[in-house]
């Protein structure tokens, strides 16, 4: 069963399209074929932003196409990777989460969390992934994220779409498998 | 000769910070020791902003205790990493610049551009070091290099210091190595 293992920091709509994208075969790469992802992994620090992007992911992929798959959250105990035990730790647990056959997508997070995700999949020898957003989309994205109420949050989380989560993902994205 | 090969972004900083801590032994491992750099290598795109980034950096080298140390531009023909054959260029490069005993810091640049660093430190053996800084001197750094004038920056260059470059570093960066 391949798996996407994804780094997450404030902005959400990034994995979903990662995986959107991967699972309808559209994505640059020798022999782009659709890939039948059926568990997401998100891992990500316990800062509150990261956390609410989180919850935020949840409902998009309740409310935007994404019901079947199963999102799995891995909070670490640490706010960002400030030192090098924060790396071994953050490193450690995407390697234990991973196979060959699995997708490391680095498009969400910090960039420490990202060289950390990208050398636990070398050493599997698992594909590395990301979507390029462009700036423009992202801030805009960034911004509409501020609206969304927690008690709407929470519901979509649950698969009641009162609101447009969709609205936090972008059109634009370009996935392109690196390794 | 050990060789410190860095990416660059808009931010000159980092490079210098992650160069002198190198050098002082000044960094999170388990036995730092201080590493005689004598060349560094700057793997850089052709976006202006990443341009004038770079000839701020050689203005800091030359005016702030790097003079007896080789600043080497690579500029490569790509604005960002935007697809996987920028990728796959970007990788190459710096796996052509380094050996077993150089230091690859991903601390400037994009993410992909850091990921890109560090899977050919990985390939080669290399060691990954960064350098940390706080969000608020990082913004408060932004804001000061828009003050810089172009012909100060072309006098810092030749090693004529008329304005503080030392400005543009921070006190409160942390240097880690990572592998």
């Amino acid at each position: 069963m391949v798996k996407l293992v994804s780094t997450l920091g404030t902005s959400p709509g990034g994995v979903f399209e990662t995986f959107m994208n991967l699972r309808q075969g559209n994505y640059e790469a020798d022999n782009p074929v659709p890939v039948d992802v059926k568990v997401v992994y998100v891992i990500r620090t316990s800062d509150p932003a990261v956390e609410r992007a989180f919850r935020l992911l949840k409902a998009i992929f309740a409310c935007c196409g994404g019901r079947d798959v199963e999102v799995v959250g891995i909070p670490l105990n640490m706010n960002d990777i400030n030192s090098r035990s924060d790396y071994i730790q953050f490193r450690r647990e995407v390697l234990s989460r991973i196979s060959s056959e699995d997708y490391v997508d680095f498009t969400g997070g910090r960039k420490a969390m990202s060289v950390a995700a990208v050398m636990a999949a070398r050493q599997r020898e698992a594909h590395v992934i990301t979507s390029i957003i462009p700036q423009s989309d992202y801030n805009e994205i960034q911004n509409r994220m501020k609206n969304f109420r927690d008690e709407d949050i929470s519901a979509g989380e649950r698969g009641e779409c009162r609101v447009d989560f969709c609205t936090l993902t972008s059109r634009n994205v370009k996935t392109i498998l690196l390794e």
